[in-house]
């Protein structure tokens, strides 16, 4: 069977696409408001009507705020008329994966364990979108406890892809992944532990950005692994993303602009197991086709990754979540159960071996980002398996799932460095990204790199 | 019975004293060297006479280096002659404990494991130690693989008490300890992960220093737990130690000298488990002594210390001696081989738990520290036990040695902060320490405070 094959960035079914924002960035957005063609409450309203439109087929929103979203809208549009301007999010609409903390709704993490579960506060991402004026829309869908990357085990049910609804979303951040690339809302917040925003959004057809380490803050965030868990972004486009992580974070992003002789290195994915063939080569010709012949760089250790990673993540979710597993009375899913449940086995020499492995490799990453300003790899070794699958095919090999589709990604995990995945083709329909690494205290490069490759595809297709 | 308690800080049975250093300071003989009324050879050759007729009671040298000492001393003179001085430890003699490296000598870690492991370079302490001109005298006996606070499981033999050689030197430093207490050396350096350090210099009658954390680099010093090995330094006073200390850590100590309103918290010791109350009052006697009325003060969760400080240190000694236990063929002491043993079999969840407590106690003692210049308490809760002897009694109670030797001291490891046990009086004729623990970069201060008292107790004694 031959593949279909295309740089097409981004194509979901057209009929699961048509909110708003499927072509609109919100620097446009944006400027019509300002022009006073465009009002937010306008905005939110067609929102609102895709998002009960595409929801019962997508099941992206936990919950769609409704009322306080055409509330808020109306507040930013007064603001505006007014003269104050909050900046590129005032009056854009927001989704919130339901993990994060938003003041007086439930935050259910995915899990009846928590279905009940009321935040007193805002999270501080949450409360540094709403200064900037972002109009909330609702909770997002995630797989339990966001312990999945399949995103189809959750209170809620599996979110579902745009692209082909019996395929998966990926997760944990799926619902994220999905209002995005269904266009229901620009931009979402996500969490990313071993890969829960870049893998969901690869499989979407979207940006992912899973920023440094601690580069947003975490309270107000359940946690899952502490010394993995990363909070982010997804949009349809880097600038985008860029304009949301500014202020997540709250800061310009850092360092210089790329230089003109920028130079990439290519991180060879054979070593981290399977990876469709056709995957490898979409990323490599999207690179060229924005003009880079990237450098191949290869990792020592690297084959161990898949022990170090789990050693540490399972550890840490065990302890996380060790008192619900002992006196819960509502069930968790038998698959999130089993797996919290075995974390607890880990022993601590496994652990602290895993800690002195991971420093290891983190030296060696630092050390090879001397030499380039950007890394780049697939984001994911396949496009999205069916909801349910748990033993998919990837380049003729069966294997298991998770570890499969959290392969690519969560080096950067547990490395701590600022990791973008972008669309960077299509498979027979289904999207593939390219994960683009940069150095640490130098987004901006990475960014702009991720700018001048969206540029070169929206050019070739 | 009643004891005979006595603040007289310091006196070992005079024919197991009589080393030349049992009444000179460091800066007292390099006055010596310096108005040429003594040389350094001189010096040496008197105190491996000492040192040869003294260990085989003592056992505190694993090796004495008589031919390179005397070299070195040589050296030593030669150069002050021709006026190159290389400052305080210059032509003084030290020993060194033997689970840190010296180039080209067995550090046997005092394990049958590694009866023929040469170093192949000088430890960072110990090249520093040298290039101030410090002769080397010979490596000490130790606890085997460091991991014991009894300091009587050895490939060596337990190292003895001075004060009474049936009783423990306390470990695992404790041939470093007992050299010093001796009067054999002036200084001497030791490991610290749980109390290593302090414990047998409070057991000794001699004063020990756990600088802060990393203060003094680890290299070339074989680890026990990483996360709680220090490297410091026994000395005969205060003043000594910050010599010696500046140059192992190789910078002047920090902050601005103690104040004259200078505020002492006294932390209660009983929390920590039981202590004999004579070392409890004898402690505040000497701080009153010193003009000091101290205000107490209480940790929370100081109950869970021992499971806390346990988890930690278990595990990461299991993993550094992971390896030795599959493979060797030599025998490990079988108390030392079932408590690493049983190390691994900490689960990491219990690790992390105890990592977040770790995490709580040292916010607590960094703010505690706000309010005061310097915290103050008991170093060991007994006087020495017999050698062999795993249940003694502490007021009124029978405990499990090893907890109990450790009880005061292991929080400053796990926290980091800089600890200095001096010697605050006899009970029945066996020395106790007054622990005394210093503010993050305010070394200054705590050594200070230390002289302070230490004349308070001369002039009272």
């Amino acid at each position: 069977m031959t593949n279909t094959v295309s740089i097409n960035p981004s194509s979901p079914l057209p009929e699961l696409a048509s909110g708003f924002f499927a072509g609109q960035s919100i620097t446009e957005l944006g400027d019509h408001f300002r022009d006073r063609s465009l009002t937010s409450r306008a905005l939110v309203e067609r929102t609102l009507a895709a998002a009960v439109r595409l929801n019962p087929i997508l099941n992206c929103f936990v919950s769609i705020e409704q009322k306080e979203a055409l509330a808020a809208a109306e507040k930013a549009d007064a603001e505006l008329s007014k003269g104050f301007d909050r900046g590129p999010l005032h009056g854009i609409p927001v989704a919130i994966k339901d993990i994060i903390d938003v003041a007086g709704k439930l935050t259910t993490s995915g899990s009846a364990l928590f279905a009940d579960r009321i935040a007193a506060s805002d999270a501080t991402c949450v409360a540094r979108l709403r200064a900037a004026g972002a109009v909330l829309m609702g909770k997002t869908v995630l797989h339990e406890l966001a312990y999945g990357i399949t995103g189809d085990r959750s209170l809620h049910g599996a979110s579902r892809n745009p692209h082909d609804p019996t395929r998966m979303s990926g997760g944990s951040s799926g619902g994220s992944a999905v209002a995005v690339a269904a266009g229901l809302v620009p931009v979402a917040l996500g969490t990313d532990t071993a890969g829960s925003i870049r893998v969901p959004a690869a499989l979407c057809g979207v940006v992912g950005y899973k920023p440094a380490f601690d580069a947003i803050p975490t309270d107000g965030v359940h946690p899952l692994a502490s010394s993995l868990d990363h909070v982010g972004v997804f949009a349809r486009t880097a600038r985008d993303a860029l304009l949301a992580y500014e202020i997540l974070a709250d800061q310009r992003v850092a360092g210089e602009p790329m230089a003109q002789d920028h130079r990439v290195g290519w991180v060879a994915p054979a070593p981290f197991g399977p990876v469709d063939p056709a995957i490898t080569s979409g990323g490599l010709d999207v690179l060229r086709l924005a003009g880079v012949e990237p450098q191949s760089i290869a990792f020592d250790e690297i084959e161990d990754l898949s022990g170090i990673f789990s050693a540490i993540q399972s550890s840490e979710a065990h302890l996380a979540h060790r008192a619900d597993l002992q006196h819960a009375s509502p069930p968790i899913d038998p698959e999130v159960r089993e797996r919290l449940a075995r974390g607890g086995e880990v022993p601590a020499w496994r652990y602290l071996q895993a800690m002195q492995a991971r420093r290891r490799l983190s030296e060696q990453a630092h050390r090879l980002l001397e030499g380039f300003d950007v890394l780049a790899m697939p984001s994911v070794p396949t496009t999205a398996p069916r909801i349910g699958e748990r033993s998919p095919m990837v380049d003729g090999v069966v294997v298991e799932v998770r570890a499969a589709l959290l392969s690519l990604t969560c080096l950067w995990n547990l490395i701590g460095l600022p990791a973008l995945t972008i669309p960077a083709g299509t498979i027979d329909g289904l999207p593939f990204g390219l994960q683009l690494v940069g150095a640490p205290d130098r987004d901006r490069a990475l960014f702009d790199f991720a700018q001048r490759i969206e540029s070169a595809v929206r050019i070739a297709a």
